[in-house]
């Protein structure tokens, strides 16, 4: 089904070359004033376009809200956003009617639909994104007003990487086009996928992302641990191919007398001296820092011709046309912002009925 | 929630320490014959005390079948299981009633619900996974019908780690007590986790599972995808840190030309020549195998003193008591096996509804 | 939540005054045609304004499908369709700001939610019918396909009856303005609004909605039983005061020996002689005609006086202002047949899985 | 699926002649005290063999709860109670392998699942609303922290009635083994189910249920209305036929003058002076009472011989054996509070974040 979340509920529609996209968010507590200028500003952060290291394409991704705002705040209603597509060019995808391309979802939703929209790659377009930028933009409202914050920045290009977060200063992100706060790593980011899309190639990347000031106590035991439902949540957007938070896969190589991160009592407020646990125990927010890593995979959209299949397994090259990002993380860091406030919002929701 | 899955769907139950855990199975499909020894044998895998480098705690595991069971086969209604806890030894744990231990659950179970079960970690505690091994039996055995077979093993301890999966004889992994398949690599980490449990610590380790024969177009695209679900899934697993599938974290540094899998026509079956795609492209499967690896943390129970506070904030003790793992890996192969065919077995019946 | 069905499953929004209302359909399977006509015209049966006994508002009612359909078929992914709000009037509206139209939702709105957008009832307005009868038209494709059928027509206009539908001819209904297959009972029934519209007051109703050609099996145990989806989904539309399938509350005062359906073998074919049951027994559909009555309140706004209060509990004068129905079963004929349609497809899905 | 609620969610299991039935309880939050005794004396209300007029056959109805309560108070986590089948006579119903008993759910099940349980009708046995109780016990201890009082009795009996329940004195209803709380008319009503009893026959009744104090704002707009759940709650249950609330059925006859329920400002407390609403407005709680009848059909097993067909579709004779009741309403009054109890416990739970 293409919703998520439980009682702060998105249902995200539309195809990438279709009349529009689109969310409705279900469950928005009513009262939430809608800074709309603040949506536009988080979808701005995803559009492409917005500088030579991402896909030229130009999508102005407006959007209208067609209900659950009145007299500019939330009714408790759903509220649904709808933006129209309009550079569509569908003549750049009638090639792709029958052939596979190497790595997308073409074969994939061929076999499970039979009938499938192949512009621009349809449902798994990474447009649909949007949508979910949009509905985070109105949970980070939400999470405003609990001082909850979330910050995301890009981490490592190729092989190129940042020290951890705790040695950056996050205020810094936007500052240049590759989402990096270290300003001479981003210099090296953006030299490298500047080199990689004059190769016709592109290159992975990752995302870390901060949430300060959780409360304490957000988060589900046993199947919907926090870390969990934030898992669930980076690895449904495209091109994501691993999750980890606090001490992740190098954890596996600390012993546990170095990895258990032990409580003080500073000034009436129970508090970690260590934080490997990144901020949850037992799946529940322990309110220290919570961070983690999201893998993205080098985009498989390249310049260069690659041989493929088509629907009747004939051989056949597929080239790359189009305008496409030679990495993805720039433009994904307010993605990954968006689903990581889409799950806290929920979780803020739920905690609400855990006791009498 | 303490349910998972969308149609099969388990919800599970019980307290480390209290009368019984169990689980619920729901929407297991009529007609399939239940194997109970098949399904003893896997709660034996996960049974503490089966080798030197497990708990030494005794646990049977014995089951009972309440419902949804009639002439030996599943009826479509609830399958209810149950398993009696015997080995409770409530005293050991008394001195939890007001300690927070380091890395467990009991600061924010505490702060989350104000009255907790503080016995052996009560909700939070490992025992819970003994349900999911049960409902992930029953999974199994529908999955065998459609000759999916899913096949976990220990990857890493320590730094101690396996080649890749392609390179290793999986049918091995049960020969030695810390089920890796590969021989001399099982000793050396045995020697490692032995040498960890005499100094009285813990270690972390990897589990990597691997998924033969999935039908083609299973997964849903967006929320969903099939990663998704098995990246929340191995999250939920007690002290899981990290997930990754196909490439994973290293495809970070891959460019898309060496990334992407292209697709050949084998015999009128479509393939890839490379499956960095792990098998699942667009959140669906592929037909190629699915393989991913699961990061746990060191045991958080360690038989050292370590500083803490209790519910009041003073500061106290907390001493290691009881019987635990040094490395949680070895019993938890059987747990990842479970979820990953709980989150396949959901998926095949969702699949059955994606066309007319 | 703003959501109905598990695996055919709607989710609307939406409010009288605002921009648009609207549903998005996921869950409906890929490669059904989409005969974009016939949603059309069962919006036009739900439309205000068809005639001189409905209210004489005029909404056009044109919807636009946003996502979901490709070359004229559905392709498995969310349908969204939008329907643009007109003739919205907002002035008529001003003085409901503070005033609580009796037995209306404005005071348990502004109850539950504080913030409400009182024009024309927002979101309580009946107007989020027509997102439902959109759906709805699509479940009924869906259905056809499977041969199945629904008949829903006016039973009772205040109390002037028809007889059980065995003795009518359903093919009849749309043959007049209050859709009652009975010619003669219609005239009267329409004389009877008409006769209550000029007296500025309301008048209650009945709609009987019939079933046929339903696959036995449809519908699950226990909880979701047939009838019971059915009864949420009928009390779940606008004015609605009760729900009855099969002998209804008739059936009260028969006894088990007159009220049980005796089966016999009609050409290998399992049928029952009688059909007290309804088509549904154990909640699961028996291969018999289903039918069932839903009763209609009158219609809450009428254009005489009413006393109430105000937010501050100041007395206060509700006049009957804007364009109402006199009765309501005309046009609830097609939002019944939408939600059996809806209830119907979602179990045809569910149904694919009960067995192995 | 075999689960019902939202928030405050239950899951059960069981067939009536398998080893145990039971529930999961998920979602009731900490710190709820467990009144063991008084979850005993509602299942006794229910249980078989407590009077002349209901079935003789014995069911002591001891539960357990598995998990979730500690020293005596919910934690937070799921609450699982099992209740072991005792009086199984197998033997009894080894006729039924193959035929088809009249308005029973023997042939639905059969064709829906291939493969069922077909002693006592196995899941679709009344058996199953005894887990119902128990969790309906729970809900009921949550309600009475509110201070909701829920209230069912016997209304109907055949074409014996008792007038509205504003005339009525609910604290004597268990005064008598029918459940009327009016005395004369119980009387005639045992005699009514007495006289039918001895004819080997069966007769249909209603209940009445009542709600007091319900909380302004309790209920969702649209799908989820409070009377639609409570609606689908009750029709859930074994041989219910009709739902109506407020003014029900009755309400067709009414013009909207006569049927509006005017507010008045008493005491600085919005109230209606009638109450055809029965309670709810555009689905959610108002403060007034909520009112609602449940009409119950004649229990479908009658001692009389029954023409049928078997499984291979020949003819047979369907005889009474077993000990059966022969008016279900006496018994259906603690099962239509105990749905009632948990609809309303978990729209308490859901109010909780309708805003910010």
């Amino acid at each position: 089904m293409n919703s998520y979340g439980t009682l702060f509920r998105i249902t995200t529609f539309g195809e990438s070359h279709g009349p529009a996209i689109g969310v409705v968010i279900d469950g928005c507590p009513a009262d939430l004033e809608m800074d709309e200028n603040f949506i536009q500003s988080e979808l701005d952060r995803r559009r492409p376009g917005q500088s030579k290291i991402t896909t030229q394409r130009k999508e102005s991704d407006i959007f209208k809200i067609h209900s659950g705002v009145f007299e500019g705040k939330s009714t408790g209603t759903p509220i649904a956003i709808v933006i129209e597509n309009q550079d569509q060019r569908s003549k750049d995808y009638g090639h792709l009617a029958d052939a596979f391309r190497p790595s997308h979802a073409d074969f994939t939703y061929e076999a499970k639909y039979g009938h499938r929209d192949y512009r621009g790659g349809g449902r798994s377009s990474a447009r649909e994104t949007a949508a979910r930028v949009a509905a985070g933009a109105i949970a980070k409202l939400l999470l405003r007003k609990e001082k909850i914050e979330i910050s995301g920045y890009v981490s490592q290009v190729g092989n190129i990487k940042t020290p951890p977060y705790t040695q950056l200063d996050l205020s810094k992100t936007e500052n240049n086009i590759v989402r990096c706060p270290d300003e001479a790593i981003a210099d090296k980011m953006i030299a490298l996928i500047d080199k990689t899309r004059k190769e016709q190639d592109t290159i992975g990347g990752m995302v870390t992302c901060v949430i300060k000031n959780t409360p304490v106590g957000l988060g589900e035991p046993v199947f919907d641990k926090l870390h969990a439902e934030l898992g669930k949540a980076m690895l449904s957007i495209n091109a994501v191919k691993g999750f980890e938070y606090g001490s992740g896969f190098d954890g596996i190589q600390l012993k546990g007398s170095e990895h258990n991160d032990e409580f003080y009592n500073e000034g009436g407020k129970i508090k970690t001296k260590t934080n490997h646990s990144g901020g949850i125990q037992g799946g529940i927010a322990n309110g220290e820092d919570i961070y983690f890593n999201v893998a993205f995979k080098p985009v498989a959209t390249i310049m260069k011709d690659q041989q493929s299949v088509d629907k009747e397994g004939n051989v056949t090259t597929v080239s790359g046309k189009g305008r496409h990002d030679p990495c993805v993380v720039p433009r994904a860091v307010p993605i990954v912002e968006a689903m990581a406030a889409l799950v806290i919002a929920d979780f803020l929701l739920r905690n609400k009925v855990s006791r009498m």
